[in-house]
């Protein structure tokens, strides 16, 4: 009693599961560390993680030319990746006359959608640190450092949700300093 | 220097940030807890609550008829469910003459995409059981009850991914014997 099986694949889902199932890794990381710090570390490392083994996806499947700039990688980021594993477009300004400082803003936060606020014993919780760290993992990989975190965050009350990325000179320069 | 905003957003993403933040997840359980039994527990449980919370963007979202057989329950965690939350159909077999015993059987599991092998010292480690409880709990909020557990698995060297859904008597049929 066996039904013609149907295996045609997708790489597109629904995202819902995947922003649950985020909200259970948070809510577990909480139960293990008392410190709203310790979780955001946490999660950034993670991120990181992710990050790192995330771009070659991202590379093969956006199939996007190599970036000269850093204002080409901050729209890249937005317009691309996270339209890409998020389903939403963030804003992205410039931050600093040097060119190096940006801004991703987000009116909505996809991943929050079943956050109602954070507990008032958890006021320090970055909830969606984990990004963080995907960009920066990510941004390693091709070579550029950076420092990326939240600015504004719309469940600590803000009126958007900020990231702020923050290119530090290139890990090769660095390199070859030493 | 703002540059113009493109905040389409749409539901759909790709998955592959998913399956890494999952993986995150499994590997934060397993070191929190030594035995394969209690992650796999953690993995339900986490499941369940996901589930009870999803079935209504589910139904919202796939506009289903209601379903008048466990058959039909069967077709459509597959062919609806899996296909808009994973990306894949699995293929569903029914396995008793009573017709309450369902397999959804997976030639590729996209949630173990970036998982080589389970290490020697988790070889009881049901990675994907989160997908478990996800279906007990959706099942659960429409008055259906059911055991669900991983019958094979790809990652443990079985030539398929096999997930066995038991329909029990109805939650309802049960309160009304009371």
């Amino acid at each position: 009693m066996s039904r013609p099986p149907g295996r045609k694949e997708t790489h597109k889902i629904s995202r819902e599961l995947f922003v649950l199932t985020y909200g259970a890794l948070v809510a577990q990381l909480c139960k293990d560390y008392e410190k709203d710090e310790d979780v955001n570390t946490c999660l950034d490392r993670m991120g990181y993680g992710i990050g790192i083994r995330l771009i070659d996806d991202f590379l093969a499947r956006s199939a996007v030319k190599r970036c000269r700039s850093y204002s080409e990688t901050a729209d890249m980021i937005a317009q691309v990746a996270f339209k890409m594993y998020l389903g939403v477009t963030p804003t992205v300004s410039c931050n600093s006359a040097a060119g190096n400082e940006f801004s991703l803003i987000l009116d909505k936060n996809p991943l929050v959608e079943f956050v109602e606020e954070l507990p008032a014993e958890r006021a320090s919780l970055c909830y969606c640190n984990l990004l963080c760290g995907v960009i920066r993992g990510a941004l390693e990989m091709v070579r550029l450092a950076a420092e990326v975190t939240f600015l504004q965050d719309k469940l600590k009350g803000d009126a958007v949700t900020e990231i702020g990325i923050t290119f530090l000179r290139k890990a090769e320069d660095r390199k070859h300093k030493r």
